[in-house]
């Protein structure tokens, strides 16, 4: 039998919150029946939006929070002032044991500044990083860092390496996923110091990981490796710019589409493909950035998402609770820090 | 009457070389009658193949060069020991005035490393930088750098803003260029300290420069600047990372067109529109990538290109050629030296 896991939602954090979450809740539990939802905010808002309907009131408590973040909060402000807000509210439930997990879509910069405060780093990692999963050619592949870290160093591009591999064996079933690290060529001597470092301690880690070595950015989308390693400033840009060429892509292809007579009865014709083509690139189907390396999980929902996307971000919270994730990371690291190997992942 | 210009080609740069460097200048040479090409590499080859088109042979002046920059050369090396190579007896005809500017689909950083050493940089400029067209939905931006410099201090980055702005107004012919400078969010506090030291400067610039201020990933391809600054490591892997998105698109759209017999069929009725809609991103009318801030035009044609990209990248070097760019490059910098204003582009 399937454990009962409970996940601790900020519900005002979004674009479109509450409404959105609520609905997302609904659409999951047609996935998650095994799964209870703590949700926080301002429960005048969020009672009567739960009990409208029974599925979804059965599988939710509501807890008040009378403060919110908002998008525009900077995050030291955030975490000295929104002691009362939904989010943090939502993270110290997942301190105090209530609950396995939190989601929130809102203020990115405070999520993470919150939950490193309040859930602390795993052992072994010095800073988290934000990871999501990538749609390429081959399938999926996993990015990370994607804006938690706008500097690394060589340390730091290791461990979120190690965390990569963790996730894509444990939580993509993969048994040997290949780790990349992007550079602005594949030849050994290329890019800065800190990726040579990384490079040079990846090649001999002491942990059963296939590094493939170094990637450009055309191989994000080819899938050449599982993992893909990068500083938080390149990982999301190279992220948003990937998501603003698909964004022109679909335009493009939609103006031309309806540029004639024929082209829109072929664009008819060709509906279930077009369909078919659109959903296996939608966004929300790649919603849910994981914040990796912190003593808890912790998802993040894009802020303009919709109920759907939602809903996929606490599934991914969900998938990382059931995997025990961050039991193999805290494996992972011990063995490295118990390895005789002198290049233990410190260049 | 329009100026005759020469273009001096490095014939065995690229991997279809020389077959496509002369196939490139057959088909340029139907929009550019008033251009003769001095073509550098083995005479045993090239004569023939050039003789083989009376309207190509009348263009065209073949010199042996013994050697070639292959693609596996170290810059370094190259430049110590290629000193009998057709990229380099290319480059120094521009630098002895034989040549108006210079085209190769060789090696980058060989070609950056001998254009530097021989042409040297323009007055005011420390390094030069690669820059490239990009195709947005309001129609085409410029980014710049795209892999010369892996490391920039904001100084650099202030550089290349100035020679991306003149680049716009003068070869884009736009009145007011927009130039923002890329970042992992529009605030003013994000970034690490180069960007936003950077962004400081180009403030308060003393130069008709429209500075839009900070940009992220998706704004590139919604075209919301008309010039891209960014250092060397960042540019290189959001150019690569957009080619691989698109080209994930293109392979995702086609299996989707071919999945059924009525989606063919839609795609039958559709396809004078899909071909319009490739055109629009065939990244062979982008090509051309521009070596800016040296004292001569240099421009660097995709190694993998065929004859219609290489044609492309000559129509780039003379438009920058006719355009006089240099000149008003060196103009604007050298206003800004004598400015009295305090905040000249160094912070």
């Amino acid at each position: 039998m399937i454990k009962r896991v409970t996940l601790s939602i900020d519900a005002m954090g979004g674009d479109n919150a509450p409404d959105m979450v609520v609905e997302g809740i609904g659409i999951a539990l047609k996935s998650l029946s095994d799964v209870d939802f703590l949700l926080f905010g301002n429960e005048d808002i969020l009672v009567p939006l739960v009990n409208k309907n029974s599925f979804i009131k059965n599988a939710c408590v509501v807890r008040h929070a009378e403060d919110v973040v908002s998008n525009h909060d900077k995050a030291g402000a955030a975490l000295r002032s929104g002691r009362k807000s939904s989010m943090r509210l939502a993270i110290n439930a997942v301190s105090n044991g209530e609950a396995a997990g939190i989601v929130s879509a809102g203020n990115t910069g405070a999520l993470m500044a919150m939950a490193k405060f309040v859930l602390k780093t795993l052992p072994g990692i010095d800073r988290p990083a934000i990871a999501s999963y990538f749609p390429t050619e081959r399938g999926q592949s996993i990015m990370l860092d994607l804006g938690a870290n706008v500097i690394c160093d060589a340390e730091n591009l290791v461990q979120f390496a190690v965390m990569g591999e963790v996730f894509a064996r444990n939580v993509l079933g993969l048994a040997q996923p290949t780790v990349g690290l992007l550079n602005v060529g594949s030849e050994q001597l290329k890019g800065h110091e800190s990726v040579q470092l990384a490079f040079n301690a990846l090649q001999s880690i002491d942990l059963p990981m296939r590094f493939h070595g170094f990637i450009e950015g055309d191989d994000i989308a080819k899938g050449t490796v599982d993992v893909i390693v990068t500083d938080g400033f390149t990982g999301n840009i190279a992220l948003k710019t990937a998501e603003g060429t698909a964004k022109m892509f679909s335009t493009f292809l939609k103006e031309c589409l309806l540029s004639s007579l024929t082209s829109k009865l072929g664009a008819l014709f060709a509906k279930p493909a077009l369909t078919k083509f659109r959903r296996r690139l939608d966004p929300r189907s790649y919603n849910g950035a994981m914040f990796l390396g912190l003593n808890g999980i912790c998802v993040k929902s894009h802020g303009g998402t919709d109920g759907l996307g939602f809903a996929n971000a606490l599934e991914v919270a969900v998938e990382l609770i059931r995997d025990g994730l961050n039991d193999v990371i805290k494996e992972d690291l011990a063995h490295l820090d118990d390895a005789p190997n002198e290049n233990k992942g410190k260049p």
